[in-house]
């Protein structure tokens, strides 16, 4: 089996670290290396085609590439920045075109998305959506990042799904301002991790589990799966990411306080079979983000 | 031309009143009427049933007939209650098989959806959304309804989008509670027509012009619209319905509001080509309901 699938090679840029991936899919990864996301995007995007070239030599010549990138970046073909990383807020990003420059290298078919899409997809692929064809994927960490499944793919009109940015109703007598710098107390400005950290004080990692601060995390985020639920209403909605993982009891949390929020409104239950198994982590884990790179070179092919 | 196209059926089944018509399209309808929607919902059906027989004698066999009705409706072909409107406030009509029921009496391909998913498929076959495969259609009337069209079709996982029950950030200061029965101050909860009423104690066609009732009415729509360019970014969203028609410098508001609360994420302006080619009436007019009943018969052949 494993000599006819086709060596893929991925490359997830995330907020925090870029990792670089080979292999043909989740049992079958030959080598992953990751590299610090620095504010020098050349020389980064210049380490990671050294790794490729070398994995080129040494694991034999790949048959697609897929790049999952964090966003907001240009996915449309027609566009003069197709593959550009466009308005993040990250330093030294800005206008960045991971696609083209990382293609430019290796004459095989190159798949490019979102690094929450390709996570998704990967999901849908091999993980914890592989059944459906129409879910969700929430990815919870340096940022809040959704990846919408419709049909099988992700929805994508002028730009792909940033619903990590909406404004929310929040718990009554909470005024935090939250720390998005676009928009202050969207559901990123106030449970990504370094949100949770700002309003604590402290890193997320060193909050007492019976912080007051979790539930207005779950609360925030409950609401963005009420928005999703009434969005596109998917027939399950994954929820990972490093906050997630390190905190696996907030799945609770926020499982509750949706049901709360939704409020009985189109028998949810009754269509979803329950919310412990509607509101349920990533199949493959902290995998998904790499994977989802291997997901869109597949797709690519 | 006229004598190529097959002749349709549709049935508007709204909140406040259901619209039957016979025709091939829009420049082209044969025959309108409007019952009211009252709380018999069987001697309403009855009734839309005498009207389509009598139809089929004096205009000559239809070839489809489609049925878009207010919701939430049960879409899912193999669930025993497909066809139903289920868990709605309106007295009378919940658990009402309108899709079945209808059906019966004739054979002839049969289409069903939402009176707001009909609605933006008759836009994007008739009107305002002709080129596009990926807009939004909003109606803000006895309700606040979203038909998303995703790649020419609306998204349907587990349900239809309900994206008027989202709950929004509100503006700094205001504590209405709102009117929707299930969330208080979702978005119907305080920009529809009776939510409206309810807010300023009086009807919503007697409020003046310059009450500050519209700005806040505006601040929530532009939330919606926040949330559905962030969560499928639609290249144009058209917005009208009853409140829309009696208020069109609404529009102006809600644009400016929109432009506020985006921030200046995703290079927005940019990608649309600006806000006022972006958010528009839709090129239907107040026919875009009854149309859509035609739009899901022609998609139903």
């Amino acid at each position: 089996m494993r000599a006819s699938k086709p060596l893929l090679a991925g490359v997830e840029l995330g907020g925090t670290k870029c990792v670089c991936l080979i292999g043909t899919g989740p049992d079958d990864i030959r080598a992953q290396i990751s590299v610090p996301t620095g504010a020098d995007s050349s020389a980064i995007l210049r380490r990671i085609e050294d790794i490729l070239r070398d994995w080129n030599v040494v694991h034999g010549p790949i048959a697609a590439l897929g790049i999952a990138s964090f966003g907001p970046v240009d996915l449309d073909p027609e566009s003069p920045s197709y593959g550009c990383i466009t308005s993040t807020p990250k330093p030294g990003w800005r206008g960045t075109n991971v696609a083209r420059r990382l293609a430019q290298s290796f004459v095989v078919p190159v798949g490019f998305d979102t690094d929450v899409n390709g996570a998704a997809l990967a999901e849908g692929r091999w993980g914890g959506a592989k059944e459906l064809a129409d879910f969700a994927y929430v990815t919870v960490g340096t940022g809040v990042g959704v990846g919408l499944v419709v049909r099988g793919r992700p929805p994508c009109g002028f730009s792909h799904p940033e619903l990590g940015h909406i404004r929310i109703a929040r718990v009554a007598g909470d005024t935090w301002p939250g720390v998005c710098a676009f928009h202050g107390d969207c559901v990123e400005g106030l449970a990504s991790g370094p949100a949770i950290a700002a309003r604590a004080g402290q890193p997320a990692g060193e909050i007492a589990p019976d912080s007051p601060v979790w539930e207005l995390v779950a609360h925030a985020l409950a609401q963005l799966l009420h928005t999703i639920v009434l969005g596109t209403a998917p027939r399950r909605i994954l929820i990972g990411g490093g906050v997630i993982e390190a905190r696996p009891e907030l799945l609770g949390r926020v499982r509750r306080q949706l049901i709360l929020s939704l409020n009985g409104y189109l028998e949810f239950d009754a269509v979803t079979g329950g919310i412990d198994t509607y509101v349920i982590p990533p199949g493959l884990g902290a995998l998904a983000g790499p994977l989802g790179a291997l997901a869109l070179a597949a797709d690519a092919i």
